[in-house]
Protein backbone atom coordinates (compact mmCIF):
# COMPACT_ATOMS: atom_id res chain seq x y z
CA UNK A 1 0.00 0.00 0.00
CA UNK A 2 1.62 3.57 -0.75
CA UNK A 3 1.87 5.88 1.44
CA UNK A 4 -0.87 8.15 -0.78
CA UNK A 5 -3.32 4.63 -0.12
CA UNK A 6 -2.34 4.69 3.36
CA UNK A 7 -3.47 8.67 3.73
CA UNK A 8 -6.72 8.32 1.82
CA UNK A 9 -7.68 5.19 3.78
CA UNK A 10 -7.05 7.26 6.69
CA UNK A 11 -9.27 10.13 5.41
CA UNK A 12 -12.02 7.75 4.66
CA UNK A 13 -12.00 6.21 7.87
CA UNK A 14 -11.88 9.61 10.03
CA UNK A 15 -14.64 10.70 7.54
CA UNK A 16 -16.58 7.03 8.53
CA UNK A 17 -16.00 8.02 12.17
CA UNK A 18 -17.05 11.36 11.91
CA UNK A 19 -20.53 10.57 10.71
CA UNK A 20 -20.55 7.83 13.17
CA UNK A 21 -19.83 10.43 15.80
CA UNK A 22 -22.73 12.72 14.29
CA UNK A 23 -25.53 9.75 14.82
CA UNK A 24 -25.03 9.53 17.80
CA UNK A 25 -24.57 12.97 18.72
CA UNK A 26 -27.89 13.59 16.69
CA UNK A 27 -29.82 10.38 18.23
CA UNK A 28 -29.11 11.50 21.63
CA UNK A 29 -31.83 14.50 23.77
CA UNK A 30 -29.35 15.05 27.19
CA UNK A 31 -25.81 15.54 27.18
CA UNK A 32 -23.59 16.01 30.30
CA UNK A 33 -21.24 18.88 29.89
CA UNK A 34 -18.00 18.56 32.41
CA UNK A 35 -15.84 21.24 33.07
CA UNK A 36 -13.39 22.18 36.16
CA UNK A 37 -14.13 24.93 38.30
CA UNK A 38 -11.53 25.89 40.78
CA UNK A 39 -9.71 22.59 40.23
CA UNK A 40 -12.63 20.38 40.75
CA UNK A 41 -15.10 18.41 38.36
CA UNK A 42 -18.34 19.69 37.64
CA UNK A 43 -21.11 17.86 35.81
CA UNK A 44 -24.23 19.52 34.40
CA UNK A 45 -26.80 17.41 32.39
CA UNK A 46 -28.09 19.69 29.62
CA UNK A 47 -30.44 19.52 26.28
CA UNK A 48 -28.04 20.01 23.55
CA UNK A 49 -28.26 19.93 19.41
CA UNK A 50 -25.47 19.38 16.89
CA UNK A 51 -25.56 21.85 14.32
CA UNK A 52 -22.48 21.35 11.23
CA UNK A 53 -19.06 20.66 13.41
CA UNK A 54 -20.61 22.21 16.49
CA UNK A 55 -22.49 21.13 19.84
CA UNK A 56 -24.83 24.17 20.50
CA UNK A 57 -25.77 24.56 24.63
CA UNK A 58 -27.96 27.16 26.18
CA UNK A 59 -29.04 28.13 29.48
CA UNK A 60 -30.18 31.36 31.11
CA UNK A 61 -28.16 34.03 31.44
CA UNK A 62 -28.46 33.99 35.09
CA UNK A 63 -27.35 29.79 35.31
CA UNK A 64 -23.87 30.05 37.00
CA UNK A 65 -22.41 26.69 35.61
CA UNK A 66 -22.84 27.97 31.75
CA UNK A 67 -21.46 31.26 32.28
CA UNK A 68 -17.66 30.14 33.80
CA UNK A 69 -17.90 27.55 30.78
CA UNK A 70 -18.94 30.25 28.25
CA UNK A 71 -15.94 32.17 29.29
CA UNK A 72 -13.36 29.68 28.01
CA UNK A 73 -13.04 27.02 29.99
CA UNK A 74 -12.03 23.12 28.85
CA UNK A 75 -15.49 21.50 28.55
CA UNK A 76 -16.24 17.77 27.90
CA UNK A 77 -19.74 17.23 26.69
CA UNK A 78 -20.78 13.12 26.87
CA UNK A 79 -23.70 11.40 25.61
CA UNK A 80 -24.54 8.17 25.94
CA UNK A 81 -27.23 5.44 24.95
CA UNK A 82 -28.37 1.59 26.19
CA UNK A 83 -29.67 -0.14 23.12
CA UNK A 84 -30.13 -3.91 24.79
CA UNK A 85 -28.83 -5.78 27.08
CA UNK A 86 -26.73 -8.40 26.57
CA UNK A 87 -26.80 -11.29 28.10
CA UNK A 88 -23.97 -13.54 28.50
CA UNK A 89 -23.59 -17.49 30.29
CA UNK A 90 -22.27 -16.03 33.60
CA UNK A 91 -22.06 -12.77 34.93
CA UNK A 92 -19.05 -11.41 33.87
CA UNK A 93 -19.63 -11.56 29.71
CA UNK A 94 -23.00 -9.75 30.49
CA UNK A 95 -23.01 -6.48 29.60
CA UNK A 96 -24.76 -3.74 27.43
CA UNK A 97 -25.17 -2.71 23.89
CA UNK A 98 -24.23 1.24 23.74
CA UNK A 99 -23.70 4.03 21.40
CA UNK A 100 -21.21 6.90 23.26
CA UNK A 101 -19.90 10.09 22.52
CA UNK A 102 -17.92 12.11 24.13
CA UNK A 103 -16.70 15.97 22.50
CA UNK A 104 -13.68 17.36 24.03
CA UNK A 105 -12.46 21.69 23.29
CA UNK A 106 -13.55 24.84 25.05
CA UNK A 107 -16.99 26.50 24.70
CA UNK A 108 -17.32 29.36 23.51
CA UNK A 109 -20.35 32.44 23.51
CA UNK A 110 -22.59 32.33 21.10
CA UNK A 111 -22.84 35.95 19.18
CA UNK A 112 -25.95 37.83 19.69
CA UNK A 113 -26.78 37.61 15.62
CA UNK A 114 -26.27 33.75 15.54
CA UNK A 115 -27.97 33.53 19.15
CA UNK A 116 -31.60 33.47 17.40
CA UNK A 117 -30.36 30.29 14.43
CA UNK A 118 -29.02 28.56 17.94
CA UNK A 119 -32.18 28.86 20.11
CA UNK A 120 -34.29 27.08 16.75
CA UNK A 121 -32.05 24.54 16.15
CA UNK A 122 -32.05 23.24 19.93
CA UNK A 123 -36.04 23.70 19.61
CA UNK A 124 -35.80 21.84 16.70
CA UNK A 125 -34.08 18.78 18.05
CA UNK A 126 -36.58 18.58 20.48
CA UNK A 127 -39.48 18.53 18.48
CA UNK A 128 -38.57 18.73 14.76
CA UNK A 129 -40.83 21.01 12.29
CA UNK A 130 -41.93 23.04 15.32
CA UNK A 131 -39.93 26.04 14.61
CA UNK A 132 -42.33 26.63 11.11
CA UNK A 133 -45.79 26.39 13.07
CA UNK A 134 -45.24 29.09 16.04
CA UNK A 135 -43.92 32.84 16.28
CA UNK A 136 -40.04 33.30 16.33
CA UNK A 137 -38.05 33.78 19.30
CA UNK A 138 -38.53 37.65 20.84
CA UNK A 139 -36.37 39.70 21.45
CA UNK A 140 -36.88 39.35 25.13
CA UNK A 141 -36.05 35.76 25.12
CA UNK A 142 -32.92 36.03 22.97
CA UNK A 143 -31.56 38.38 25.73
CA UNK A 144 -32.52 35.61 28.65
CA UNK A 145 -30.81 32.82 26.87
CA UNK A 146 -26.94 32.36 27.00
CA UNK A 147 -26.10 30.13 23.83
CA UNK A 148 -22.48 28.62 23.95
CA UNK A 149 -21.31 26.16 21.19
CA UNK A 150 -18.29 23.35 21.14
CA UNK A 151 -16.76 22.74 18.52
CA UNK A 152 -15.90 19.02 17.31
CA UNK A 153 -12.56 19.38 15.93
CA UNK A 154 -10.24 16.37 14.40
CA UNK A 155 -8.87 13.96 17.29
CA UNK A 156 -10.72 16.18 20.18
CA UNK A 157 -13.54 13.40 20.17
CA UNK A 158 -14.61 10.11 20.69
CA UNK A 159 -17.48 7.54 19.49
CA UNK A 160 -18.00 4.06 20.62
CA UNK A 161 -20.85 1.85 19.49
CA UNK A 162 -21.22 -1.33 20.58
CA UNK A 163 -24.12 -3.87 19.15
CA UNK A 164 -23.84 -7.54 18.34
CA UNK A 165 -24.42 -9.96 21.03
CA UNK A 166 -22.52 -11.88 23.83
CA UNK A 167 -19.00 -13.30 22.84
CA UNK A 168 -19.10 -17.24 22.18
CA UNK A 169 -19.83 -19.19 25.47
CA UNK A 170 -17.29 -19.54 28.36
CA UNK A 171 -19.09 -21.97 30.99
CA UNK A 172 -22.56 -23.11 29.64
CA UNK A 173 -23.11 -24.07 25.78
CA UNK A 174 -26.23 -25.05 26.11
CA UNK A 175 -27.48 -21.96 28.34
CA UNK A 176 -29.71 -19.26 26.39
CA UNK A 177 -27.86 -16.05 25.85
CA UNK A 178 -28.54 -13.11 23.25
CA UNK A 179 -29.34 -9.41 23.57
CA UNK A 180 -32.97 -7.70 24.83
CA UNK A 181 -33.20 -4.61 22.62
CA UNK A 182 -34.21 -1.59 24.20
CA UNK A 183 -36.18 1.18 22.67
CA UNK A 184 -37.34 4.62 23.60
CA UNK A 185 -40.80 5.17 22.17
CA UNK A 186 -43.11 8.32 22.83
CA UNK A 187 -47.01 7.95 24.20
CA UNK A 188 -49.90 9.55 23.55
CA UNK A 189 -49.98 13.85 24.03
CA UNK A 190 -51.35 15.01 26.86
CA UNK A 191 -53.21 18.18 26.38
CA UNK A 192 -52.63 20.93 29.12
CA UNK A 193 -55.74 21.41 31.48
CA UNK A 194 -57.13 24.63 29.22
CA UNK A 195 -56.45 22.97 25.96
CA UNK A 196 -60.24 22.79 24.58
CA UNK A 197 -61.50 19.01 23.39
CA UNK A 198 -61.20 18.73 19.62
CA UNK A 199 -58.10 21.54 19.40
CA UNK A 200 -55.88 19.85 16.93
CA UNK A 201 -52.41 18.21 18.04
CA UNK A 202 -50.00 19.86 15.75
CA UNK A 203 -47.74 17.98 12.94
CA UNK A 204 -44.70 18.68 14.29
CA UNK A 205 -46.02 16.55 18.01
CA UNK A 206 -47.59 14.02 15.52
CA UNK A 207 -45.09 13.35 13.75
CA UNK A 208 -42.62 12.55 17.16
CA UNK A 209 -44.21 9.18 17.49
CA UNK A 210 -43.59 8.20 14.06
CA UNK A 211 -40.06 9.18 14.21
CA UNK A 212 -39.70 7.45 17.51
CA UNK A 213 -37.12 4.46 16.35
CA UNK A 214 -34.42 7.36 15.19
CA UNK A 215 -34.36 8.73 18.50
CA UNK A 216 -33.46 7.82 22.02
CA UNK A 217 -33.33 9.96 25.15
CA UNK B 1 -43.07 27.47 64.15
CA UNK B 2 -40.12 26.53 66.45
CA UNK B 3 -36.68 26.29 65.86
CA UNK B 4 -37.54 22.43 66.79
CA UNK B 5 -39.87 22.33 63.91
CA UNK B 6 -37.99 23.76 61.90
CA UNK B 7 -35.23 21.78 62.45
CA UNK B 8 -37.04 18.23 62.26
CA UNK B 9 -38.84 19.19 59.21
CA UNK B 10 -35.67 20.39 57.52
CA UNK B 11 -34.29 16.75 58.08
CA UNK B 12 -37.37 15.68 56.49
CA UNK B 13 -37.36 17.09 53.66
CA UNK B 14 -33.81 16.12 53.21
CA UNK B 15 -34.34 12.57 53.95
CA UNK B 16 -37.69 13.00 51.59
CA UNK B 17 -34.67 14.20 48.55
CA UNK B 18 -32.60 11.85 49.45
CA UNK B 19 -35.10 9.18 48.51
CA UNK B 20 -35.64 11.02 45.42
CA UNK B 21 -32.11 11.19 44.41
CA UNK B 22 -31.70 7.47 44.84
CA UNK B 23 -34.97 6.94 42.77
CA UNK B 24 -33.54 9.01 39.93
CA UNK B 25 -29.87 7.14 40.20
CA UNK B 26 -32.00 3.44 40.49
CA UNK B 27 -33.94 4.41 37.35
CA UNK B 28 -30.94 4.98 35.38
CA UNK B 29 -28.42 2.51 33.46
CA UNK B 30 -26.00 4.67 32.19
CA UNK B 31 -23.86 7.82 34.34
CA UNK B 32 -21.04 9.98 32.96
CA UNK B 33 -18.08 10.09 35.47
CA UNK B 34 -16.65 13.65 34.88
CA UNK B 35 -13.08 13.89 36.65
CA UNK B 36 -10.29 16.11 36.12
CA UNK B 37 -6.91 14.94 34.79
CA UNK B 38 -3.66 17.30 33.99
CA UNK B 39 -6.57 20.32 35.01
CA UNK B 40 -8.36 19.27 31.83
CA UNK B 41 -12.27 18.00 32.09
CA UNK B 42 -12.79 13.97 31.69
CA UNK B 43 -15.85 12.51 31.19
CA UNK B 44 -16.63 9.26 30.48
CA UNK B 45 -20.22 6.86 30.09
CA UNK B 46 -20.24 4.02 31.97
CA UNK B 47 -22.16 1.83 33.67
CA UNK B 48 -22.69 2.20 37.53
CA UNK B 49 -25.18 0.75 40.60
CA UNK B 50 -26.46 2.27 43.31
CA UNK B 51 -25.97 0.21 46.75
CA UNK B 52 -27.12 1.92 50.20
CA UNK B 53 -25.41 5.31 50.18
CA UNK B 54 -22.52 4.54 47.69
CA UNK B 55 -22.50 4.55 43.49
CA UNK B 56 -20.48 2.03 42.56
CA UNK B 57 -18.39 1.60 39.05
CA UNK B 58 -16.65 -0.66 37.41
CA UNK B 59 -14.00 -1.08 34.49
CA UNK B 60 -10.95 -3.12 33.35
CA UNK B 61 -7.95 -2.79 35.47
CA UNK B 62 -6.16 -1.51 32.54
CA UNK B 63 -8.27 0.97 31.47
CA UNK B 64 -6.86 4.37 32.37
CA UNK B 65 -9.74 6.66 33.31
CA UNK B 66 -10.74 4.43 36.10
CA UNK B 67 -7.43 3.82 37.78
CA UNK B 68 -6.62 7.54 37.57
CA UNK B 69 -9.83 8.35 39.30
CA UNK B 70 -9.64 5.17 41.92
CA UNK B 71 -6.06 6.93 42.76
CA UNK B 72 -8.44 9.48 44.76
CA UNK B 73 -8.90 12.16 42.34
CA UNK B 74 -12.06 13.87 42.82
CA UNK B 75 -15.13 13.20 40.70
CA UNK B 76 -18.66 14.10 39.64
CA UNK B 77 -21.07 11.70 38.39
CA UNK B 78 -23.88 12.61 36.35
CA UNK B 79 -27.40 10.97 35.41
CA UNK B 80 -30.03 12.09 33.16
CA UNK B 81 -33.26 10.74 31.54
CA UNK B 82 -36.16 12.71 29.59
CA UNK B 83 -39.08 11.79 30.34
CA UNK B 84 -41.03 13.64 27.98
CA UNK B 85 -40.85 16.64 25.44
CA UNK B 86 -43.10 19.99 26.73
CA UNK B 87 -45.10 21.51 24.12
CA UNK B 88 -45.79 25.01 24.54
CA UNK B 89 -47.51 27.92 22.66
CA UNK B 90 -44.36 29.61 21.69
CA UNK B 91 -40.96 27.73 20.77
CA UNK B 92 -39.08 29.41 23.93
CA UNK B 93 -41.02 27.75 26.56
CA UNK B 94 -41.28 24.30 25.15
CA UNK B 95 -38.52 21.95 27.34
CA UNK B 96 -38.65 18.22 28.17
CA UNK B 97 -39.38 16.73 31.24
CA UNK B 98 -36.39 14.87 33.18
CA UNK B 99 -35.36 13.25 35.90
CA UNK B 100 -31.24 14.62 36.95
CA UNK B 101 -28.90 13.52 39.84
CA UNK B 102 -25.14 14.61 40.29
CA UNK B 103 -23.31 13.01 43.10
CA UNK B 104 -20.20 14.99 43.91
CA UNK B 105 -16.83 13.28 45.54
CA UNK B 106 -13.91 11.28 45.56
CA UNK B 107 -13.80 7.78 44.27
CA UNK B 108 -11.97 5.31 46.25
CA UNK B 109 -11.12 1.41 45.22
CA UNK B 110 -13.55 -1.02 46.39
CA UNK B 111 -11.22 -3.53 49.15
CA UNK B 112 -10.58 -7.03 46.95
CA UNK B 113 -12.64 -8.54 49.55
CA UNK B 114 -16.00 -6.74 48.56
CA UNK B 115 -15.45 -6.74 44.90
CA UNK B 116 -17.02 -9.39 44.21
CA UNK B 117 -20.34 -8.16 46.17
CA UNK B 118 -19.78 -4.97 44.30
CA UNK B 119 -19.35 -6.92 40.54
CA UNK B 120 -22.72 -8.53 41.57
CA UNK B 121 -24.43 -5.40 42.13
CA UNK B 122 -23.36 -4.33 39.11
CA UNK B 123 -24.56 -7.33 37.19
CA UNK B 124 -28.14 -6.97 39.17
CA UNK B 125 -28.67 -3.51 38.13
CA UNK B 126 -28.56 -4.84 34.05
CA UNK B 127 -30.47 -8.11 34.37
CA UNK B 128 -32.30 -8.26 38.20
CA UNK B 129 -32.11 -11.35 39.19
CA UNK B 130 -29.59 -13.16 36.55
CA UNK B 131 -26.85 -13.58 39.56
CA UNK B 132 -28.83 -16.66 40.78
CA UNK B 133 -29.43 -18.13 37.66
CA UNK B 134 -25.25 -18.44 36.64
CA UNK B 135 -22.60 -19.42 38.78
CA UNK B 136 -20.69 -16.48 40.94
CA UNK B 137 -17.40 -14.75 39.48
CA UNK B 138 -14.07 -16.56 39.30
CA UNK B 139 -11.33 -15.48 40.57
CA UNK B 140 -9.70 -14.82 37.60
CA UNK B 141 -12.55 -12.43 36.43
CA UNK B 142 -12.36 -9.96 39.81
CA UNK B 143 -8.48 -9.74 39.14
CA UNK B 144 -9.57 -8.48 35.92
CA UNK B 145 -11.75 -6.04 37.65
CA UNK B 146 -11.48 -2.65 39.29
CA UNK B 147 -14.59 -1.53 41.22
CA UNK B 148 -14.51 1.67 42.51
CA UNK B 149 -17.52 3.42 44.64
CA UNK B 150 -18.49 7.04 44.85
CA UNK B 151 -19.56 7.97 48.62
CA UNK B 152 -23.48 9.72 48.31
CA UNK B 153 -22.70 12.65 51.14
CA UNK B 154 -24.83 14.81 52.23
CA UNK B 155 -24.48 18.35 50.63
CA UNK B 156 -22.39 16.86 48.04
CA UNK B 157 -25.28 15.99 45.79
CA UNK B 158 -28.07 17.02 43.41
CA UNK B 159 -31.40 16.02 41.61
CA UNK B 160 -33.70 17.51 39.65
CA UNK B 161 -37.07 16.42 38.11
CA UNK B 162 -39.11 18.16 36.03
CA UNK B 163 -42.83 16.69 35.66
CA UNK B 164 -46.01 18.43 34.48
CA UNK B 165 -47.04 20.08 31.54
CA UNK B 166 -45.87 23.71 29.61
CA UNK B 167 -46.45 26.73 32.29
CA UNK B 168 -50.01 28.81 30.89
CA UNK B 169 -49.58 30.29 27.24
CA UNK B 170 -47.42 33.24 26.05
CA UNK B 171 -48.56 33.91 23.20
CA UNK B 172 -51.39 31.91 21.71
CA UNK B 173 -54.23 30.15 24.47
CA UNK B 174 -56.12 28.88 21.80
CA UNK B 175 -53.05 26.36 20.66
CA UNK B 176 -52.44 22.81 21.61
CA UNK B 177 -49.79 22.69 24.52
CA UNK B 178 -49.17 19.87 26.60
CA UNK B 179 -46.89 17.12 26.68
CA UNK B 180 -45.99 13.46 24.77
CA UNK B 181 -44.79 11.56 26.96
CA UNK B 182 -41.26 9.04 26.20
CA UNK B 183 -40.78 5.60 27.88
CA UNK B 184 -37.91 2.99 27.67
CA UNK B 185 -38.96 -0.49 26.40
CA UNK B 186 -37.30 -3.58 25.93
CA UNK B 187 -37.97 -6.18 22.67
CA UNK B 188 -38.29 -9.31 22.10
CA UNK B 189 -35.24 -11.32 23.24
CA UNK B 190 -32.69 -12.37 20.17
CA UNK B 191 -30.86 -15.63 20.62
CA UNK B 192 -27.31 -15.81 19.95
CA UNK B 193 -26.20 -17.46 17.00
CA UNK B 194 -25.26 -20.99 19.00
CA UNK B 195 -28.39 -21.24 21.11
CA UNK B 196 -30.27 -24.39 20.21
CA UNK B 197 -34.08 -23.88 19.37
CA UNK B 198 -36.37 -24.40 21.98
CA UNK B 199 -33.86 -23.49 25.00
CA UNK B 200 -35.88 -21.03 27.60
CA UNK B 201 -35.15 -18.03 28.21
CA UNK B 202 -34.00 -17.08 31.85
CA UNK B 203 -36.73 -15.86 34.65
CA UNK B 204 -34.36 -12.64 34.55
CA UNK B 205 -34.95 -12.20 31.02
CA UNK B 206 -38.16 -12.99 31.12
CA UNK B 207 -38.82 -10.26 34.07
CA UNK B 208 -37.02 -7.69 32.08
CA UNK B 209 -39.95 -7.02 29.54
CA UNK B 210 -42.25 -6.67 32.28
CA UNK B 211 -40.49 -4.28 34.47
CA UNK B 212 -39.75 -2.11 31.78
CA UNK B 213 -42.17 1.02 32.93
CA UNK B 214 -39.53 1.13 36.20
CA UNK B 215 -36.15 1.60 34.11
CA UNK B 216 -35.08 4.19 31.44
CA UNK B 217 -31.12 3.97 30.22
Amino acid sequence: MSDFDRIKRHAERSRTERDELYAVLDAGMVATLATVVDGLPLAVPMLYARVGDRVLLHGSTGAGSLRQVAAGAPAALSVAMIDGVVVADNLFNSSANYRSAVVRGTLTAVPAEEASAALDALSERLIPGRGVEVAPHSRKELVATLAVALPILDGHWTVKVRTGGPGEPDVDPDAWAGVVPMHTVYGDPIPASWVAEGTPIPASVSRLRMNAGDRAP
